[in-house]
Formats: C-alpha cells, sequence, structure tokens
C-alpha cells in the first residue's frame, strides 16, 4: 500500500557540493545538493540557488562557477558553508583556493574532486535560478586518484568518501560496490 | 597537487532513478542518473535523456513523468531498464504498476518511494533533453515509512535502502548517518 506524503521532491541520496563562484572580486563557497548530472557528452552539471543567494550574482556576472565536492571528514565547514552566507562572512579563507581556465570558478584544494564549469544555459523558475554548466575540466587530488592502466583516476567512492545528505536533514556517508552497470540487468531479459 | 581529469562530469554518487512515462499508451521505464533535486519550494526534480530514448516521446506528448527510487535489491531488473530500449521490450509488464493524478506518469509500486511530476520547463542541450518537474505528489510504499508524531514519515535512508551509481560505472549502497545538517558547522563560526 502506498501513502501520500504530500509534494516534497524526496531525491535519495543528495550529493553534496560546494558551488564556488567569484563575487565581488572574491571566491566564495555555498554548500548546495540542488546539483548534479545532466549528461556525459556534452559534460553537463548544473546548480539551483535562491536568487537572494550571495553565490548567484557571482555566476551572473561570470557566467562560471565550480562543484567541489567534500569527502566526510569535512562535514562541519562544509555545513558551515551552508549555515553562513558570504555577504556575512568571507568563506574563501576557510580553504586553500586554486584555478583553472576560467577567473569565474574558484575552487577548493581540500576537497578531493572539483569540477570546473561554464554557464551554457540558465533558467528561472519562481525564485529558483538554475545554472547548466559544462564541465570544461575535472580535477582531483593526487592522493585521491589510483594508477590505472598507466594513468591516473578516481578510485571507488569508498575511497572519495563523499558526503550525502537527504531530506530528513541528515548525512550520510557512501555505503559499498555491489555490482557494475549494464552488466547486472543481462540475465533478467533471458 | 591536483590532476587533471579531462571534460568529464564526476558528479558522485548518482541517485538512482527508474523514469516512468507513458509512451504510446503503455508505462514505459528508463534507468536514469541525470537525475536530482532542483529545490524543494517549489519541488523541482529533472530527468535529462537523450533525444532519441523512448521515454522522451512519451513525456514530450504528456508533458509528465514520474521518478520511482529503487532498493538495491532490485539492482539487477533496474540495471535491465538501463540496457534494453522500451521500443524492443514491455518494461510496464516487470512491475506491479499504479496511478496517481496524471496518466503521463505510471508509477512502481515496488520503490519505496515515487514522485510525480508535471513538467513546468523543457530545454535542449546538443542531443539532451532536460525536462524539470514540479512533484504534485510524493509516495511511499507504507513497509518504507514510520510513524513520527503521529505521522506516516520516511524512515533514515539505511532502510530505503537506496541505490546508487557512479561514474566508475559501479553501484554502491549507501552508508550511515553521520550528522545533522545546518548543525554540524555551528562549532566553525565560533
Amino acid at each position: 500500500m502506498k501513502i501520500k506524503l504530500g509534494r516534497i521532491p524526496y531525491v535519495y541520496p543528495i550529493p553534496m557540493a560546494l558551488a564556488g563562484a567569484l563575487v565581488e572580486g572574491k571566491p566564495n563557497f555555498e554548500l548546495v545538493g540542488d546539483t548534479g548530472l545532466m549528461g556525459v557528452n556534452p559534460p553537463l552539471v548544473y546548480v539551483s540557488s535562491s536568487r537572494e543567494h550571495y553565490t548567484n550574482r557571482g555566476i551572473v556576472e561570470h557566467q562560471a562557477f565550480s562543484l567541489n565536492f567534500p569527502h566526510s571528514g569535512m562535514m562541519a565547514i562544509a555545513d558551515y558553508c551552508g549555515i553562513v552566507s558570504g555577504r556575512e562572512v568571507d568563506k574563501g579563507i576557510l580553504f586553500e583556493v586554486f584555478y583553472g581556465e576560467l577567473l569565474g570558478a574558484p575552487m577548493i584544494a581540500e576537497c578531493p574532486v572539483n569540477l570546473e564549469c561554464k554557464v551554457v544555459h540558465e533558467f528561472s523558475i519562481q525564485h529558483r535560478q538554475v545554472f547548466v554548466g559544462e564541465v570544461l575540466q575535472a580535477y582531483a587530488s593526487e592522493d585521491y586518484t589510483e594508477l590505472r592502466d598507466g594513468k591516473r583516476a578516481l578510485p571507488d567512492l569508498t575511497r572519495l568518501d563523499p558526503l550525502l545528505y537527504a531530506l530528513d536533514n541528515r548525512y550520510y556517508t557512501i555505503g559499498k560496490p555491489i555490482g557494475f552497470g549494464y552488466q547486472e540487468g543481462k540475465p533478467v531479459g533471458k
């Protein structure tokens, strides 16, 4: 039997990211759960943020942003970046900041993975402003990569140890690998 | 030190959902990782799917879709729904299907949580078609709810046991709760 829970967008889990932007000449980072994948080729991601947020101003001005994925050990500082606004607190000084090609996409060295994004589409629904970004470059901390076929690649998620969230307002860790895409379903159709 | 990984949209983990649509009068379900949260109020989610996918035809026609979140025990059947197209296989018969208000949003009874969505915005970037949906109703299987303050509510994610994915092509389980939003960061600013 199904129970109605109301008009609530229960996507779960929500991958948490620190969205980076350059606002009034300074790097600013906002903790967001309103982010995700929109396609691999072209490589598209997005961030959705209320119009009044300080971050939005920087994204609009520079047409760029970054996504920085904290590990679970960064939970307290990431949560802090979701509590305080860049209007009151200089969040750029909390991290070691680095840049790729885009001045408008400051990135956080402490985060295992960073995506440098150029805005390719933008729309609004009520107070939400949604910025769709094309990934110009993905970066990983060397400590969070492994050699595979002679090239540096991302390890599995248990090593990346991402910070997850759900609408029960709890943070979660990742569990364990249980199978492979486009493989597990093969016996089903037989 | 940071390593460049190329133009790859490494969002992780990716919450897996079976996107439901009514195509040529029949329910069809496509496994998608290109989905996520765009805001709580209004309750916005999206699905991004290549224009040639069979599912897209139904979403365009009915301006509706559903998101159905499988538990990890459904990995094989969910993966199967990502391997085969509704053009060749009637995927509606794989599940017990139910409906809310929208004829165009068939939902899967076996999935712990279902979102019934009306399309409120649509755009394309190259071959990707992105459908933004407003959640008209969220449903949960009674077995996957708990009483809280006299009302049925979702339990924590360890009970919902969602199926996660990453671009290393592995499926993952959820880990454990480690903290609360808007709480863990409070000591940081002190």
